[in-house]
C-alpha cells in the first residue's frame, strides 16, 4: 500500500481543470501501488485512477511506461489506459510530482492464487509480450544481471545482521549468474513484476494487468521465472509444480516456448529470485523513517533461490521440452 | 489513512453472497478514517464502503453507530447508510473482524478550511444534533471530562519527554477543568469528532459527514467546541476568529445556542483541546510496532489549548451573546 503524498483541494482542482472529466466527485488514496502514490479519482466523466510519480521513479522512464500502456491497450491489452489532457499531454504535474490519470479497471487481485489464475497468468503474459512488438521506445532492464552485484554492495555489509552467512550465499549465486546468464534469448518489453498485486480478476476470469512501472527490454522468458516465483510457490515455501506447469502451459498455447528457453528456465528462475531477494533485502535494511510501508520478507525469496538452485532442468517445473 | 486487515479472496465472497448486491468488481483498500480498515467495494450494485472495525473500537458501541447512521440518514442527513443483508442485519464478519457495508458519498474532505467551509460545517453540526432527536440507543462519552485523568495518568510519566514542563500544565489544566465543567447544559447525539476528514464537500456545499465512530450522548455545544479546534485555527497556531465567528452563527442559525452555552464556549473549547491533546499525547507516545500511521502531533493541542485559556469570553470567537 502506498499513499506517500497530501494533494491540496486547489491544485487538484487546476490539475482537473485541463481535462474533459467534468467536476470531481470523489478523491481518496488507495492502497495499491508500492513506488507511487494512488488515489481513486471519481468525476463526472466515471471513476479513473489518479498515480504520483514518487522519486523511486526516474521522471524520464515516464514516456516509455505512459506510451506502453497505450501501446498495449490499443492492441487489446486491458491495461490502465492513460487519458490526455485537452493539449495531448497524458502527464503533468501535481503536488510537485510528474502525474497521470488512466481510466479505472474493474477486478481484484487474487490473495491465494490457485491453478487456474496461474494458467490465465501464463496465457495473459504471453499475449502482452505479443502486444508490445512495434512498441517504438525501449528502456533497459536496471534490475537484471549486470546490476545485481552493485546493488548487493550496497547491502552486503549487513547482509549478515538478516541471516548468518547469507553474504557469501549471495555472492557464490552471483558469481554462478553472471558466469552461466544467457547471452542471448528471444527479447522484447516485458512486465518484469508480474506479481499477483498486478493482475485483476472478475471471478476466475483474469480482467486486466497493472502496474508497468518495471517494464522493460529483456528476454521474454525471464519475465516467466519472474511470474513462477510470484506465483507457484506455496506459503511453506515449496514450488507447485501444478500450478508452474500451468503457469509454463498457459504462456506456449499463446507464445510457444523454444528449446533455449525452456532450458534456461531454471537459470532464469534462480536470477529473478535473486533479484528480489536483493531489492528486498535493500528494503529490509533501509526502511525509511516515519515509513508506511512494511518491508517485505527477503528470506521468502533465498528459499525460493535455493529451490531453482536444486532444479537441475525444467522438468522441476513440470515444463514440456 | 489506514488500511489493517487483509482479506481473502475467499472470505470476501462469502461475505457478500450474503447481500443482494451482485458480484464484486473492485475491492481496493482506502486511506480514509484512522481507526478502522476502510475498502472501496464495488459491486454490480454500484460502489459502497465495507468497514471492517479493528479493536479500538467496541464491538458493543456498534449497534448504537450503525443504529445512528440510519437513524441520520433516515432523516435528511446525508451520511453513510448502512446496508442490510438478506437476513436484514447490518453488521457481520469479515477477517475475523465486525464488518459494515455503507452507502459511498460523493464529495471530498477539505485540506484548507475556508470561512464558508466552517460556516457550513456549523449548519450541519447543528441539522445533525436536531436530526439525531428521538434516536433510541445511547452511548456515553468515554472521552470526556472524568475520563481525562485517568487518561493522562497512562502518558503522564513520559509527558515531559515531549515537552518539559508538559505534565504539570496538563495537570493544572485537568484540576480546573474538572472544577468548572458544566453540570448541565443542552445534551444530545454528538459526533464528537467532526474534523475536516470527516466532512466531504462538493464543490462548496457539504455533501456529507462520515466516521460516526466517536459519536455519544454529551454537550451538544461541546460538538461545537470540538469542531472549532477542528477547523478554525490557521497552521500558524491563531485562531481564525472569522471561521469561528461563521461557524457559531452557522450552528446559531439551525439550532439557537441558549445564554449558558454560549458563555461555556470558552471551557467547552479548552476541554476539546484537552481531549484531543491527550489521546495524540498517548499515542504519541505509544507508535505500535509496525504501524502503517504517522501520530498527530499532540502540541498542536496545546497551542490551542492555551489560546482557549486567554481567551476569556465567547467574544474571543466572534460569538453573539
Amino acid at each position: 500500500m502506498a499513499v506517500y503524498t497530501d494533494v491540496s483541494d486547489d491544485a487538484l482542482a487546476s490539475f482537473i481543470a485541463r481535462y474533459d472529466l467534468g467536476a470531481v466527485l470523489s478523491f481518496k488514496g488507495i492502497a495499491e501501488g508500492v513506488e507511487n502514490s494512488n488515489f481513486l479519482l471519481v468525476t463526472e466523466a466515471g471513476p479513473h485512477i489518479l498515480t504520483l510519480y514518487e522519486k523511486r521513479v526516474d521522471p524520464n522512464d515516464l514516456p516509455f511506461f505512459i506510451g506502453l500502456m497505450e501501446h498495449l491497450a490499443g492492441r487489446g491489452i486491458t491495461c490502465p489506459l492513460p487519458v490526455r489532457d485537452r493539449s495531448g499531454a497524458a502527464l503533468g504535474t501535481l503536488a510537485g510530482r510528474p502525474a497521470a490519470i488512466v481510466t479505472f479497471l474493474e477486478g481484484m487481485s487474487v490473495r491465494r492464487p490457485r491453478v487456474l489464475h496461474c494458467a490465465a497468468v501464463g496465457e495473459a503474459l504471453a499475449h502482452m509480450h505479443a502486444a508490445a512488438e512495434g512498441f517504438a521506445i525501449t528502456r533497459r532492464n536496471a534490475l537484471t544481471v549486470d546490476s545485481w552485484r552493485p546493488l548487493f554492495a550496497r547491502s552486503a555489509g549487513r547482509a549478515d545482521t538478516v541471516l548468518s552467512g547469507l553474504r557469501r550465499e549471495i555472492e557464490t549465486e552471483l558469481g554462478a549468474l553472471e558466469a552461466q546468464w544467457p547471452a542471448a534469448l528471444p527479447a522484447g518489453v516485458i512486465h518484469a513484476d508480474l506479481f499477483p498485486d498486478n493482475v485483476f480478476f472478475l471471478g476466475d476470469a483474469l480482467s486486466g494487468l497493472i502496474d508497468f512501472y518495471f517494464a522493460c527490454n529483456d528476454f521474454l522468458a525471464y519475465d516467466l521465472a519472474v511470474s513462477i516465483n510470484a506465483w507457484c510457490f506455496e506459503p511453506d515455501g515449496a514450488l507447485n509444480v501444478t500450478k508452474a506447469k500451468a503457469m509454463i502451459a498457459g504462456y506456449g498455447r499463446i507464445r510457444p516456448l523454444g528449446a533455449e528457453e525452456i532450458a534456461a528456465l531454471p537459470l532464469l528462475c534462480r536470477g529473478a529470485a535473486l533479484r528480489f531477494l536483493l531489492t528486498r533485502l535493500y528494503d529490509w535494511l533501509n526502511v525509511p523513517p516515519g515509513a508506511l510501508v512494511r518491508p517485505k520478507d527477503p528470506l521468502e525469496y533465498l528459499r525460493k533461490l535455493r529451490f531453482h538452485q536444486r532444479a537441475g532442468s525444467a522438468a522441476a517445473y513440470g515444463a514440456e521440452a
